[in-house]
C-alpha cells in the first residue's frame, strides 16, 4: 500500500483533501508521468530479480522464473494509466498487487512450477487513445498492430498539458517516450499460463453489502461510437427555430432519448466527449462530434439499443431542419467493440477458494457472507487476455462505488485483501 | 464591391464554390488577418486624404474634413472582423460602402459642412472576446476600458490558428498586432454629428418578399450569458443512471427546455458553445460550461425567459444526482446586456428619403413597394452609438437569410444600392 501511493508521485491529480495521499490521479497513456511510472516499474522489478520484456505496444513483462523453463509464466496483470480526472486505485492496484506478490514470494523463497509474471497493459483507460484495453487486444490478436499504432489521441484530451499540441498517434507517443519495445505484440511471443487480475469494484456492491471480495464470473458488453451530427452554422439572433439545422440541439434531443432508451432495455448509453463547431456565442454550431458509449450484460441488448438508437437518432435529425430543406444528417462510426465475456471456471475456483481461505483468516463470523460473485461492469485487460488463455478476477470494495473521479478510495486494509488472494490464486493455479 | 472582396485577401475562409470569391471568411478580432485588413484600411484611407486615428480600443477613424472644423464629424461605420465560419458581408460591406462613400465624394469634389469619416469597430461580433460590441460600447461609455482590456478570448476560438496557446486578453490581443492606440476610447475625445450603418439583413425578410432596402427602426433586446453545470465525474460503465449527476445529461435537457420556453413567449435561445470535462469515452462529465444567448423583440420579454429558465434548469439540476445525495448545480454568469434600442427619427427620416430616392432611380414601377421599415434581430455597433448620437441603420436583402455561415452572400447590385442609400443619408443629415 506504501508502495501504491509511492507510485503515485507520477502524475499527481486534482487534491480533494489535506492528506499527502488525498490527490486523484492523472496519468494519462504514454504521457511524461506514464513513463516515470514505467520507469520506476520496470526497475523495481529488475531489483526483485525479474526478467523485464517491453513489446511493440510498450506493454511491460516482469518475470520471476519458476522452476521449469519450458512452461509460460501465470501472470497478475492491470494498467498504470488512468483518466484525466482518475483516481489511485483503478489499475494501479493490479499492477501494485503484482509486485507485492512477487516481494513475497521472494522473501518466503516460494518456488513456482512455472514462472510468476507482473505485466503493465498500455492504454487500458481508452481516455488517451479511445481504445480501451487496445493493447491486451493487440496482444489476443484481436486488435491489428497497424490499427492501434495509427490510432489518434482524442481531442479533448490533447489540451491537457501532457499531450502535444497536434493530435498523436500510439506509435509516435510510444516513440516520444522511448516505449516502442521490439518484442511482437502477441500471445504468441508472450505467452501465459493464465491471467490474473485484482481491480476496486468500481461498482456499489460489494461497499454496501459489506462484502469483502468480489469473484468476478463475467464482464458486460459494450460498444464506444464516436459520431457526428451536421447541421447549418447561421445567426443566433437573426434566425427563427424553424430556419435553423441547429447540431447542437439535435445532440442535446439524442442524448435525451439514449438514457430512455437504455433505460428500457436494462443497459446504460453515455456521451463522455462532445465538440461543437465553430464555438461562437452568436452561431448556431452547424457541427457537433461526439463519444457514445452503450454497455449491457448482454451482447445482443447492446446491440438491440444500437439498433433503437439508429432510427430514433435519425429521425430527430431529419425533422431539425426540414422546415429550410436542409436536415440534419448523423454519421455513425464504430470505434470498439467488446462483446459480453465469462471468465474460466478454473480460474474462477481458484479465485473463489483463495478467497475463502483469506477472509476465514481474518476470522470473522459468517465468512461465506464476505465474499460473493460479481459481474463487471468495466472493461479490462482480462477480457482480452481471456481470448488466449484462462483468465479470472478479483474485486474488492471501493468507497461509494466511485471512480474515474479523483475521491476514487479503497482502504488500505482492502487492498491488502485484494493482494493476498491473487497470490493464493497464483499459486493454486501454478500447483493445478 | 471589387474592393469588398479585395479586402477579403486577409482571412478567406471555408471554400464552398468554385470561383475567386466563394469563399466564407475566417477573421477574429485582432487576429493576424485583421491587422493586415486593418493596415490596408488606414493606407487606403490615407490615399484619400483622410485623417486617421486609433483609440485605446483598436477602432480606427478616418475623418474627410468638412468646411467647418468646429462641427463633429457625422460618421459610417461597422466592422471588419467576422466569425470563425463567416462569410464575406456582415460588417465588412458596411466598411467598404464607407469607403466607397468617400471616393465617390472626393470624385464629385462634393464639399460637406461636417467632415465625413468611416470607422472600423473592433470585435463586433463578440465571437474572440465574447462581449458584442465590445468597443463602441466602451467608446459610449457603457462598458468600463478596463473591464474590455481585461476580457479573455473564448475557448473554443483559443484552438484557432489565429489565437495563441494561452487565452489572450483583448489588450494583449491589442499590443500583440500594434493597435493599441493612444486616444481615449471614448465619445468625448471622438465626438460624432451621427452614425449610420449598412449592413446584410442576415434575416430572410427582404429576400423572400423581392424587397431592396430596409429602413431599420429598432434592434431586439439580447443577453449574453455563460453557465457551468456541475455534477460528478464517474465511470460510464460500472454506474447506474439514478447513481449520476451527469452535467452533460443535465445540459442536454437545459437546451431542450430553452427552445420550448423561448418559443413560447416569441424569444430565442440558443447555445453556440458547450465544453464538457473531463472529456474521456467512459467518464461521465462532472462539469459542463456553455454559452446561452436569449434574444426577443422588447426587454421584458428576455427578462421574463431567463426567469423562467433560472427556475426550470435549477429543477432540471437538482434531479439529476437526487439519488446519491449529490444533485447537480448551475451557475449563470451575465456577459452582456444589450436591452432593446429604438434609432432616432432625423436619421431614419434620412435613409427612408434616400432609400426612396434611390430606388426611385432604379425606375422600377411600385418603388414604395421595395422599401420597408425592419427590426434588426442581430446587434450592431449603432446600438452603443444610438446611446450618444443620433443613429440608424441600412439593411439590404442577403441569399437565404443566411449570415455567419461561409456562404453569405448579397449581390453587387443590393450592395451597390446600400452604399448609394448610405451616401444620400449622410449628405441629408449634414444639410440638416
Ligand atoms: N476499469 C476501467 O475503468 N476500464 C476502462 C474501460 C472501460 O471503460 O470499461
Ligand atoms: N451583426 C452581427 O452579427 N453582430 C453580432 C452581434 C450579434 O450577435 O447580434
Amino acid at each position: 500500500a506504501n508502495d501504491l501511493h509511492h507510485s503515485c508521485q507520477w502524475g499527481s491529480g486534482i487534491r480533494w483533501g489535506d492528506g499527502p495521499t488525498d490527490t486523484g490521479m492523472q496519468r494519462l497513456a504514454l504521457s511524461k508521468d506514464d513513463k516515470g511510472v514505467r520507469d520506476w516499474f520496470i526497475q523495481t522489478m529488475k531489483d526483485l530479480k525479474c526478467n523485464v520484456t517491453v513489446d511493440e505496444m510498450g506493454n511491460i513483462f516482469a518475470v520471476r522464473p519458476g522452476r521449469r523453463a519450458d512452461v509460460p509464466a501465470t501472470f497478475i496483470g492491470s494498467h498504470l494509466d488512468t483518466q484525466p480526472t482518475g483516481g489511485r486505485y483503478d489499475g494501479i492496484l493490479g499492477v501494485l498487487a503484482g509486485i507485492e506478490v512477487i516481494k513475497t514470494m521472494n522473501d518466503m523463497g516460494l518456488e513456482t512450477e512455472g514462472g510468476v509474471g507482473v505485466v503493465d497493459w498500455t492504454n487500458e483507460e481508452g481516455a488517451r487513445f479511445p481504445i480501451s484495453m487496445i493493447s491486451s487486444g493487440v496482444w489476443a490478436e484481436c486488435i491489428p498492430l497497424e490499427h492501434a499504432h495509427n490510432l489518434k489521441e482524442v481531442p479533448t484530451v490533447a489540451s491537457l498539458p501532457t499531450a502535444a499540441s497536434a493530435p498523436e498517434t500510439m506509435k509516435s507517443a510510444l516513440q516520444k517516450i522511448g516505449y516502442l519495445g521490439d518484442v511482437p505484440c502477441s500471445y504468441k511471443s508472450t505467452p501465459m499460463a493464465a491471467h490474473f487480475e485484482v481491480h476496486i469494484e468500481q461498482g456499489p456492491y460489494l461497499v454496501s453489502a459489506n462484502q469483502r471480495v468480489g469473484v468476478v464470473t463475467a464482464v458486460q458488453a459494450y460498444r464506444w461510437f464516436r459520431l457526428n451530427v451536421i447541421g447549418r452554422d447561421t445567426h443566433t439572433g437573426t434566425t427563427a427555430f424553424e430556419h435553423r439545422a441547429d447540431a447542437l440541439y439535435a445532440f442535446a434531443q439524442m442524448m435525451v432519448r439514449a438514457r430512455e432508451v437504455a433505460a428500457s432495455k436494462g443497459c446504460l448509453a453515455s456521451v463522455g466527449i462532445v465538440e461543437a463547431k465553430p464555438g461562437s456565442v452568436n452561431t448556431v454550431p452547424g457541427e457537433v462530434s461526439l463519444s457514445l458509449d452503450i454497455r449491457g450484460p448482454e451482447t445482443e441488448l447492446v446491440v438491440e439499443v444500437e439498433k433503437q438508437l439508429r432510427t430514433d437518432f435519425d429521425a430527430i435529425a431529419a425533422a431539425e431542419g426540414a422546415g429550410i430543406g436542409k436536415p440534419c444528417r448523423v454519421e455513425w462510426t464504430l470505434d470498439f467493440d467488446s462483446p459480453a465475456v465469462k471468465f474460466h471456471d478454473d480460474c474462477i475456483d481458484c479465485v473463489q477458494q483463495s478467497a475463502q481461505a483469506v477472509v476465514a483468516d481474518a476470522s470473522i463470523a459468517d465468512t461465506k457472507a464476505l465474499v460473493r460473485t460479481i459481474m463487471s461492469g468495466a472493461g479490462h485487460d482480462s477480457v482480452f487476455t481471456s481470448k488466449r488463455v484462462p483468465t479470472s478476477m478479483i474485486f474488492i470494495p471501493c468507497k461509494d462505488g466511485l471512480s474515474h473521479h479523483p475521491e476514487e478510495f479503497s482502504t488500505a486494509d482492502d487492498c491488502a485483501t485484494g493482494a493476498s488472494v491473487i497470490l493464493q490464486a497464483v499459486v493454486r493455479y501454478d500447483r493445478k
